[in-house]
């Protein structure tokens, strides 16, 4: 938990009355129960989500201004279930691991989540990357972890190289265009990661 | 020259007719010019580029469609030069230097290449990327080099994990958002290569 400080976490900026969390976590929700029904984001519309909620129309445009900030709204907060779990979540993948360990298992789990995600992170818009501060916070805990290891060299910019071949266009190449196995996709990340760090 | 066959050149599979080859490269260097006098792209429209070709507007969109399609022929016009000097241009770029240094001179005029192209792949309207056969050039040449290295390993995916961190996105963030030197991003990416490469 030492690192805490140092992480930019998504919600840690903006402060919500009760209340409007409250709503805005229903609404989260009912969109989440569509996507798990629909199987896919094409039936999740504005219109759907105030019905499956139960409320209007315009409660939902209010909150989200459109359907790429619902998508948007919807990438923050698996994100933020995602950086809770490599904050305080069990080893390897959250603290009380091998740094080495931890890498690996960021690594794997990066990979899962991005794919998981791929989807929603186009939907919500943005060119297909993540926000900035979700960025933010895998680069500060790559540097973090490569630190520990008492990795030499540029350690901003090598977390930056570590962290290139994670991005969405290129898992999305590999995995869905060339049918690469995501485990042959780890593994060469890890082997990229050793070779950075022996 | 012996890596030739193997490379999938941008401009070996069209078969143009001689004289609508020299109309096209008479309306590239026509946005050309374009270019070079506007120090940008805005000005660069359909219409400006029939003007200063002394065509009509309507033979400049039978030819590219649309701005996006001029900015993408612009930018495989400009990929082809680049290309032509790895595969036949001096060393270290092109052959006759061992693969090393060619692969050091590679990413390096790799960096300086994409931010020179960067708003031209922006407008032509692939969510930041260069072609595919851009794409499999530069990893065909990445591979190759690793190949003539004798670095073990999962190669297609080194490569590409070594081609990751010269994309736009990659680029542009460190250099045009977080102000690092053009220098320190290819130093810190030649590290990288040593480390794969040791």
């Amino acid at each position: 938990m030492t690192e805490r400080p140092l992480l930019p976490l998504l919600h840690d900026a903006p402060v919500e009355r009760a209340d409007a969390a409250r709503n805005r976590a229903a609404l989260l929700e009912a969109a989440g129960r569509l996507i798990g029904r629909c199987g896919g984001l094409e039936r999740v519309t504005m219109e759907a989500v105030a019905a499956e909620a139960g409320v209007g129309k315009g409660t939902v445009f209010r909150r989200f201004d459109s359907r790429e900030g619902l998508m948007a709204a919807l990438l923050d907060h698996s994100e933020s279930a995602w950086q809770a779990s490599v904050i305080s979540g069990p080893p390897p993948l959250g603290p009380d691991a091998p740094p080495l360990d931890r890498l690996l298992a960021f690594g794997r789990s990066r990979i899962e989540a991005t794919l998981l995600s791929a989807d929603l992170i186009r939907a919500a818009g943005r060119a297909g990357t993540r926000s900035y501060a979700a960025y933010s916070f895998v680069a500060m805990h790559v540097r973090h972890l490569l630190t520990e290891l008492e990795v030499g060299g540029d350690l901003p910019l090598l977390a930056t190289a570590l962290l290139a071949p994670l991005e969405v266009p290129v898992l999305e190449q590999q995995v869905r265009v060339e049918g690469f196995a995501v485990e042959r996709v780890y593994a060469a990340w890890a082997d990229l990661v050793r070779r950075v760090v022996a």
